[in-house]
């Protein structure tokens, strides 16, 4: 273990902190620029006792409303225009994932003349590094992506169909206010894809870190354990707000970086899912549900020890030792059956996506990570025969 | 939960990662004070390599030598004096927990004109709350009071017979840089020490927090693991880098806040060792390693399921449900045995302390934290008696 960490976000975690948004904001600015997704934060009443606490605290805001589910580097753009035709000097990203995810870079990209593009891994020869963003604090009322307190951000380009990110120490959000009430009427589908989704945060550093992170793997165990058994509460009982809490901490804390440090892992399913997802439109955590297992069961034939342990810590089974194969199928087994059981999608089939394109997605993955000999890095590094055999596993 | 958290301190973690000290320095100041205790850092030869690490960076420093086991607030105060007159822009804590505590307190001091001692919590009407300080970069020499990274300090006032302390977030080290390989000198009794210290400050926060904070539970039970499947490895083979860096890494993160956050624990074992080696010039770990047993197994008796918790997920026990106090007390009989197998004491009589001043400690305790009804806070709450009953257990 050699590296470099700091996680500088501020946490205001707990239910009811909604109303000290203003207060927050205020310490960072006078207007606000108000990113939000779709219509449900209005539906629910979250946006207006957002809109109220910052009125009290004399913050002035312009709205960014239309933050798509993935999020689209064309919004990207429009949210700046927005924040620098208005003077806005702070960012609020009220929403899920995509509209943190946007809001963090559309934080750099006002202060950018170029094309936000640029900012956003494809392939290109000089990926340009913003080094000033205005402050942005994060509101997630949804408990999935943990980009509420990371550096990170998945863009898509919908002109030519690529998904990809960026991932720097600037676009950590100054705070991260954090309402678990505000997931109490989160539907059951996204409920269990926000689970889905934090689990698999996880299980990509656990499973493609190196070796010799024991203390990593143990909070990594703890909270797919403790996801496992809050997730499913959440679900049976929506307005269970404890159960609410727990699976919020989860989903923060499976990628703000404390079980990530050090492992120095790659995210070859979330790679290969970003590709499916860019030219389906699909929820990022329902490809992950597909991929991951599938994935899954092709690394253990040579990362054997590895799955054998999560099978032994996460689900109690006994194995005959490191090198026990059948013991690390049976844990993926096991695994896969909680997806289902929450509801989450496990074939291509169950969303009506075929073969045609599983070398097209192998191709496209490579072209924004790849170890430059043709294969994408994780344990193990997979070439395009691999991922084209893991997609048809998952058929 | 309901709770804010942010740990700005930016970490450098791996062996050999002294050699980049001052480089790091050279982005805080342009003239150290440099904290050190005895003489171990010099005999070892890791004075040295940081000097030519400052040097080689362009960086000035002066020597603030001497800070003893159990910091005085005397040292402080001569540390103070130091950077003033000499006009340092930053401090270099290099040595255990001691000095970094100190040079925490020294970069707050120096920039204060009052006594430093208004700033440590004693039981005086208005605890003095500083808001500026030098830049704090810590290089620890030992694995064992993660003071390396988080905003704590405790300090001694030999004048008046007080341990105590001080934690506001001001005090968060700019940088830790953590060179594992620094501790591979480190005697056997200092390295057990450290194990026991770390671990306690798990103990704590797990066995006196709120109840559910599952996530936190098993990142306190994971390090707790970790620290007791690697700290045998240290001590059986010294020079062991990857068990030293285990050790190490456990000890950060027992306190730098990711186990304790949202728990709002209190520390009572820590409070009342603090008033017994306030008395007795006795290692810090030395003083916990005999009050924890017997604190929790007093405490077992309220907490019963906390307490059965832990025997079942360290200790591997089977209990008879929640309440099986008699599981409980045996996974605190596996933790003791644990203690005593790395040659820590569990008994005052091992140390040459009798009951003498039993009530005296308790009564300290009391001066420094209490609930105002004669209770120091807990679970549960212990008063004079219970304190004492705790000791005379410990004898």
């Amino acid at each position: 273990m050699n590296f470099e960490f700091q996680n500088p976000t501020r946490l205001v975690f707990g239910a009811g902190n909604l109303s000290r948004l203003g207060d927050v904001v205020s310490e960072y600015g006078k207007k606000a620029l108000l990113v939000t997704g779709g219509g449900s934060v209005k539906r629910s009443g979250v946006f207006d006792k957002a809109v109220e606490s910052l009125k009290a605290a004399g913050v002035e805001f312009v709205e960014c409303s239309g933050i798509e589910p993935n999020p689209r580097i064309t919004s990207v753009a429009r949210g700046a225009e927005i924040a620098r035709t208005e003077g806005c000097d702070v960012i609020v990203a009220l929403g899920g994932g995509s509209v943190m995810d946007a809001s963090k870079v559309i934080s750099a990209a006002t202060l950018y003349d170029g094309d936000p593009w640029n900012m956003i891994h494809h392939g290109q020869e000089n990926v340009y590094v913003p080094t000033v963003a205005l402050p942005v604090v994060t509101v997630p009322t949804l408990a999935a992506t943990g980009s509420e307190s990371n550096c990170g951000a998945v863009i898509t380009n919908e002109e030519t169909t690529v998904k990809s990110f960026i991932q720097i120490p600037l676009l950590y959000p100054k705070v991260a206010v954090v309402d678990p009430e505000l997931t109490v009427g989160v539907p059951k589908d996204q409920t269990a894809y926000g689970i889905c989704d934090l689990i698999t945060h996880i299980t990509e550093a656990y499973l493609n870190g190196i070796d010799n992170t024991p203390v990593q793997d143990r909070f990594a165990e703890g909270v797919i354990l403790t996801a496992m058994e809050w997730g499913p509460k959440a679900l049976a009982n929506p307005s269970d707000v404890e159960a609410r809490v727990q699976v919020q901490w989860s989903a923060l804390v499976a990628l703000n970086g404390w079980l990530q440090v050090g492992t120095d892992a790659p995210y070859p399913v979330h790679m290969m899912e970003h590709t499916v997802s860019a030219y389906h439109d699909i929820t990022h955590a329902a490809g992950l549900s597909i991929i991951n297992p599938a994935w899954m069961r092709f690394a253990a034939k040579s990362n054997t020890a590895k799955y054998v342990q999560f099978a032994e810590r996460v689900f109690g089974l006994k194995a005959n030792g490191p090198d026990d194969l059948d013991c690390a199928l049976a844990g993926i087994d096991r695994f896969e059956e909680f997806l289902k059981s929450i509801g989450c999608p496990t074939c291509f089939s169950e969303l009506g996506i075929g073969d045609e394109l599983f070398e097209t997605y192998a191709k496209d993955t490579l072209k924004i990570v790849s170890d430059g000999k043709g294969n994408l890095p994780g344990r193990p590094f997979l070439s395009v025969e691999d991922m084209v055999e893991i997609f048809r596993s998952a058929l």
